[in-house]
């Protein structure tokens, strides 16, 4: 029952869908961070629908209000609270199917879980709107790793069957990322980029949703940052990018693919380069014995594909207890990927930043 | 920096493969509780070397002393502490190649974790037979999870490319995990099964290793167990599950199949069944919003190769920092996955108890 | 640097006197529960100022906005977050001391901890006023544990040198604790009750405060609640009671006093009442081996006199590093007393609870 | 139902008085730290029973054996499990009296708890001797702190109603920590001290026991360490002071005291000295608004006398529930006071470790 999450930095998130705000309490931050609001700006705004026509119509502008731990344009070091109010919402959207349970939802879990009173509305605290804070807290994560020199990149692996190139795990790199970045679907190889939003229009007309995955890259962390028992790299990741909804896989390296190897193709063999040393291959992608070693930190997301389709499905009323058909109207994300790659990141950072910060030191100058 | 984990049972693991013991200490289990040790020695008895000749011929007898916790045949309710004593160490083997960095196990990164200062030995740490431990406290879970009609089974899924065949995710029952269970080598399908000894034993002939996956089910978990954030029946399990030594991946359900399905395709739509609520399908492997739907919970587990393999490796000598070559002789399991079965069915176990402890009730009577 | 407590219960506390609000987020409540809020707004207004003239001439009001976790009149058992918005705040009143450091406050280590950037405006959030959100999530402790009979209640014990009757520790019932809370001024003995209050205006007249104890009781709690390591009952307790500002001294039972007897004196005999087992003495408060024996829990707890004074006192202008005098302006309370006592009891309410919900079970019905 | 401690440093603790053996997992600690054998023996030693004729002619050797995180003279960075097997136990002192309840010690309590399954001989888990494994993880907590310019002093302050001097709060230092460190039974005034030892004779003349108090001091720890919410300096030690068997009280600086002060009195007010911050005087004892103040960090505990006397006392026969009486015998403590000397001390060092571990750095060189 708990919404509460690290260990040197710690969240607390909160908020429903359709009640007066979503938001996150974020402890540990360093005192004396004067936050870039331009890229907190940035972050939240790949997280939000609208831009194009592969995303929802619904518009949330998710304007923040610091509540907390910011004084002076800088963080106090006291925990620094942010309320992201709610707009735009049309719960009578969901009033009239509030007790038929929409298929892949968690409006059965939910109401099994909190026996029947939990915020229905827009899918309550399950909704894909409290990733917002995430991205909030992820957005200040990034700025004190980037102090650090840490940056995590990403990309959409597939949508569907189309699939992108994969990173080079043992050569991706600073400009890997930046190349990235710059772009408004963030792909490699950008002849795919084209066949997945054709993909996903596609799926769309036919009032349908497809899935996909995100490969993302952590560059520049030292060598020697996790845990063998019971906090890996790998553990600490995976427990929040398992938060993320609609998130069910999550692999590091060559991920199942390297079971299909034989040992002396997946060992990353050692050399020395520069003083330091290196693996030729990153089939563990970065992470031995649960610790970092110095290679790219790399690992895939799988998400599937929105629940809320046009379609008509099969599900129950669960007050009548008789089964029953569902149609979902509104505004639904043909494909949730393009907005959850800035959530993979931001969770990512999370995870990274409260991994570093057990090692002490001084995150801001 | 931590080897405990657990909210309302809490794990403590210590020990090095080649020092005095290894060991955990349980805290929360029920007090009045009578162990069966019949259980505890067939799960550790699985999880040990020597059975047959796809494995090392190590000894681990594996025979555990419970230092606390139990008192004229039940559980005290205070910490239950057991030890496993270690025996048949062959330090010398590790002590020539001690600054010599075997690729693909922590050696390097506990080296720069630790700062020289780990035990080498066998790992040390980071030895596999640190599950041990874990498949002790996982027999104890599994007792008191079965008292409460929770059943955990699994099978070998593929090595290397010898696939298995999948459960039926919807349809897997007692019957598929009791039928399952009586098998020395647990397949679904025999005939893979063969093949996938040949195989391990073709690697085996080559000084080689290869890797594998798991599938495992738990069954009867009520719907309504788990938490949205941060403490998703996912992360839970993932968290864990990326603490076993060589897990490189973990999904659920359809798992990172579901990114390639259509909404219409992946929602596992609702039904009544003798007044309870099934879906048809179980894509998402019985888990949405993090919560349990009631469905049996269905994941994968991608485990890397045996990184020791008696093949020549590039590496570097970490002290002299020089590129060198590495044999490793020495007692290697060829194929680590047949023995990683109990381990990943222990912690599953662990995790799924600390999960329905949150909801508080009598796990013995 | 975290602002997070609690295992079953869990509490996020945030915010600065000055800044926009404070709040706090409570996980772990159960759902469908339909919040008193009389007795949370009687609550609230016990630890308002202004009541009378012993108190401050600032004005609070804390009306509340509960921000999310609660819907249609039930908590949704998701996290509850409240927030309570900062009014009447004169913060000039702080700018000109603004580098003078209060004897007695924490403006010289709140400057170290956070460096210089913590909110110095009225305290930040080292404020008295961050004991609103915990009387507020503390009122809901008390409705709950009302429901299961379990009963919190405490008088001020003295103030000053002027003391009242003590609770008598075997003997204490709901009849001892309802007569107190009716009482403007929670004292036994009216007597000395206004003798405090004479003490109370004399310091304040001298532009000096004064401290005091308060002694509390916890009814009804069931023998077999606490731990022996390291969450013993009195652990619990102490570890939210010194949170409160002020708080210099806590003592469970005989207390201090205890000490000086001798064990066949100190030591709680046994007999057996209506099938029940109880204590001759409740020398221990209530606790026995960190664990409650079914005994009133009682303690006491020693608070500081108010650090803001208006008499002249010597201190360091921490920027120009100079020895300086001051005299602190503003209005302030002569005696933070009666004040915590509604704090006090919210806390201890909190504390229980999460110890309660230790046991699992249904805390609403 | 938890024996897990810290946040940084995690202790694990488990045993039983009379089971095989007792010990704690030490979680954190740095790699590469020579353990301070001579230290960790002298500690132990000091908690010892059977020095002389005022305590206990049990004989307990303490005799440790690290069993892992401890190779080629270096702490490995990994748990350090440590266990101290038990000897010398009379379980047939105890089997007799099995069901009687011991008036003020934890029989019932544990008995309800743990629904009569606890392990009673001895006082099981609740037992004194569990102070053991704390003061070997303080005497490492100690050896770090030193090696930071540390020190963790104390003096028996009172026993029954002889009391000695206090510290003088604003003046101690490490020559006053010296000082009392080379005593047998460490007082300031050995004047009061000879009377202390003549009331424990008089006390165990009569099969009766006494109680009393401990003064300690933290010297040296920095300004800025501890939180406002909820970890102050004082709820971290008070957490783990009132997990010591028999610990009834918990005050700091002037403590109870405090409250019968003006706040022109109780105030520290500041100046400064040598380019430092001091206080002139130190009622708060080093902390204000849960931060240390790089004052010395001064406290008070009361414990109260041995629970098992030799005199007859009323109890109850829990099994067959009815009033009887009992008489203890067996080797028993008439005044745990100066044994619980060490163990103050220890749990102080590790509370105060934990606490500056939060600020990361190096502790070793």
């Amino acid at each position: 029952m708990s919404g509460i999450w690290g260990k040197n930095l710690k969240l607390s998130i909160f908020g429903e869908s359709h009640g007066k705000g979503i938001g996150i309490v974020i402890n540990g931050l360093p005192a004396g961070l004067e936050l870039d609001f331009e890229l907190i700006d940035k972050e939240m705004k790949r997280r939000l629908p609208g831009r194009d026509n592969i995303s929802t119509k619904r518009k949330e502008s998710d304007s923040f209000e610091i509540i907390s731990g910011y004084f002076n344009k800088n963080t106090t070091g006291t925990p620094l609270c942010v309320i992201i109010p709610n707009e735009d919402k049309k719960s009578q959207d969901y009033d009239k199917i509030r007790e038929l349970l929409r298929p892949g939802h968690a409006d059965y879990t939910g109401y099994m879980k909190y026996k029947g009173f939990s915020d229905y509305r827009g899918g309550g605290h399950f909704s894909g709107r409290l990733t917002a804070p995430l991205v909030f807290a992820g957005a200040i994560a990034k700025q004190i790793l980037m102090k650090n020199n840490i940056v995590i990149g990403s990309h959409i692996l597939s949508i569907g069957h189309v699939q992108d190139d994969y990173f080079d795990l043992a050569q991706v790199d600073i400009n890997t990322i930046n190349k990235i970045n710059t772009k408004e679907f963030p792909v490699i190889n950008e002849e795919k980029g084209r066949k997945m939003i054709e993909l996903i229009q596609e799926v769309k007309s036919e009032q349908d949703s497809i899935g996909g995955t995100i490969e993302a890259a952590i560059l520049n962390l030292k060598a020697g940052i996790g845990d063998p028992f019971f906090d890996s790299v790998e553990s600490k990741l995976s427990h929040l990018l398992f938060s993320i909804p609609g998130v069910k896989g999550v692999e590091f390296g060559r991920g199942f693919e390297i079971t299909k190897l034989k040992g002396s193709q997946a060992n990353d063999q050692y050399y020395i380069q520069n003083e330091e040393i290196k693996t030729y291959t990153n089939n563990n992608g970065g992470i031995l014995g649960g610790i970092t070693n110095g290679m790219p930190v790399i690992f895939r997301v799988g998400i599937k594909p929105t629940p809320s389709i046009g379609l008509k499905q099969k599900t129950v009323n669960i007050k009548a207890m008789e089964n029953v058909e569902i149609k979902i109207d509104g505004r639904h994300d043909p494909c949730i990927i393009p907005r959850a790659v800035p959530v993979v990141e931001a969770v990512s950072g999370l995870a990274v930043l409260d991994l570093i910060m057990e090692h002490g030191g001084n995150f801001i100058g």
